[in-house]
């Protein structure tokens, strides 16, 4: 039996952190063990929210897939690929276009929402509000029958469904499938001042940050602010930041040991800090490592993305053939 | 000096009627002469109103290249394709569609005129929306510096032209040149019932009719209805349908023979639209026969439109490479 096929992407808009790592691509590995997955640098998508400075994204692309092969994506099994590169995307939202109703595309909540969040950039761009149309032709293309979502992306992928639902309807033909979402439980990352770990907050740990700048960082994370002496008893469970990311680095008991140590003042914030440092390095350094392996082999990184392409590039061109072929009923040029 | 590049393209949404010749490829005939001229079968273009039955799309571009060739469009001097050959077309569509404000569109007088006008179909789509942006990507991936347009089109060709300052203004070069028009004067073809002779009104002569159909057609010709006899004096210049048709194909010392042959009621009307069929017939005649000549010819019309395609195609890329490398800064994959 063949394995379910799913899709999904990232946007090239910075360097990738913490969170991404415990919010995305450690889900991403689960998905490759058990599903044939696709994942896809999102460069067109990052030109509707970028397109008036858009000369960062090459690199934050190249980076991107960098970190995915460093993190353990393994190119083999899964498909990891540049949008950006398989111009079929762009043939299939422009055949969704055609029969994608505009009031479907203005009902989107998060339109509207971005377009009042992102106000000092001019969103209000036709690209902008077909960007449920060009992730449609993201997913449909690859016939992705899974679709790893957080809930506030679900209107997204229900527009997907309906599209898919179009298209086989007007032209008689169960050609797509309606994907579903695998809903993700999404840990809550602190960044090092207690705020959701972000670029733009200036608070967040790079996974590609060396060993020295990540226990700096770390030693900067805010603890209990009402224990200003080792020698008073700390609540780490409710009023530390650097505990919140502990939790997703130490087991239950060690967790309990930290707790109670901190509780009873018997150990302080900078050992407390340093041992979640060494867990911290110690998860990075695989990475690292890898990373380094292959940028130490000129060549390697794009023949491994281009070879990505190819295979992307082969699906998409089967499933768009179809698509036209079901369309136009025939093919003459 | 190279030539300056004019891009005009035609809908396959039915067979070519003798408005077409005469209002349209008598025109790109001549510019041929002047221009590298880049003819398009806009099929594309055709799903933004056929999206619902779009079956009958592929017979219908096949037949206009037919009469294009047959009409004596000479695919050595000018550039004839498919526009959904030319995935360039759609990528360029892509980017332009993220810089283009939602109001440019919205604001095109044609949109709501022809949303109103088409009511039985559902035309509120993204893609009926973004026309004018599709346009814009098909006339500037040949950097066409003129098109031919009616006045009613110059709102159209308008928004191309702030489409490619936008693209220049925002990516720091005149990558794209701002196309300009070349008014062309239409004349008014009037059909078998005095209106405007359309596929949609039944009362077209088509360029493919054999002989006998369009001399039959011709026959039923509305003349001078207030001339029941040959006896009675017309008024041709006022009253009669088939004047109208007759102005294309006589010369005014001839019209004017006409003229006063009816009004002194020594001429009828039957032998006056015999006359008329012998000129239409005449004038069809190289076109029934360069058409038959390529169909004899297994393959070579093929050879054409490919050839055709190949040529487009080529010249695509180049601008999208460009344009990429002008928006991105640099290509990396």
């Amino acid at each position: 039996m063949t394995k379910k096929r799913v899709l999904s992407g990232m946007r090239p808009t910075g360097p990738l952190h913490l969170g991404h790592l415990h919010g995305v691509l450690k889900n991403w590995l689960k998905l490759q063990e058990e599903y044939q997955c696709f994942y896809f640098v999102a460069d067109w998508h990052a030109l509707t929210t970028e397109y008036e400075n858009p000369k960062k994204i090459p690199a934050f692309s190249r980076e991107l897939l960098l970190e995915w092969l460093a993190v353990g994506l393994d190119p083999e099994r899964s498909v990891l690929f540049v949008q950006s590169a398989i111009k079929e995307h762009a043939e299939l939202y422009l055949l969704f276009a055609m029969f994608t109703p505009v009031s479907w595309l203005e009902r989107n909540p998060t339109y509207k929402d971005m377009i009042r969040e992102l106000k000092q950039k001019d969103l209000a761009t036709y690209g902008f509000l077909g960007y449920p149309v060009l992730q449609a032709a993201d997913i449909l293309i690859y016939r992705a029958e899974k679709v790893p979502v957080g809930v506030d992306q679900l209107p997204h992928l229900e527009l997907t469904r309906e599209i898919a639902r179009r298209f086989n309807y007007l032209y008689e033909k169960e050609l797509f499938p309606l994907p579903e979402p695998i809903l993700a439980e999404v840990p809550k990352i602190p960044g090092t001042d207690g705020r959701k770990m972000s670029k733009s907050f200036g608070n967040a740990i790079f996974l590609n940050d060396d060993e020295e700048t990540v226990r700096q960082k770390i030693q900067t994370m805010v603890t209990d602010v009402k224990r200003p002496r080792k020698s008073d008893p700390g609540d780490p469970e409710n009023r530390c930041v650097a505990f919140q990311l502990m939790k997703l680095y130490f087991s239950p008991e060690e967790l309990e040991e930290i707790v109670s140590a901190c509780k009873a003042a018997q150990l302080g914030c900078v050992a407390c800090k340093k041992k979640l440092a060494d867990k911290v390095v110690e998860g990075l350094r695989p990475l690292w490592e890898r990373r380094r392996a292959l940028e130490e082999k000129p060549g390697l990184f794009e023949e491994i993305v281009n070879a990505g392409n190819e295979k992307a590039r082969k699906f998409a061109r089967e499933t768009l053939e179809q698509a036209k072929e079901t369309l136009f009923g025939s093919k003459w040029y």
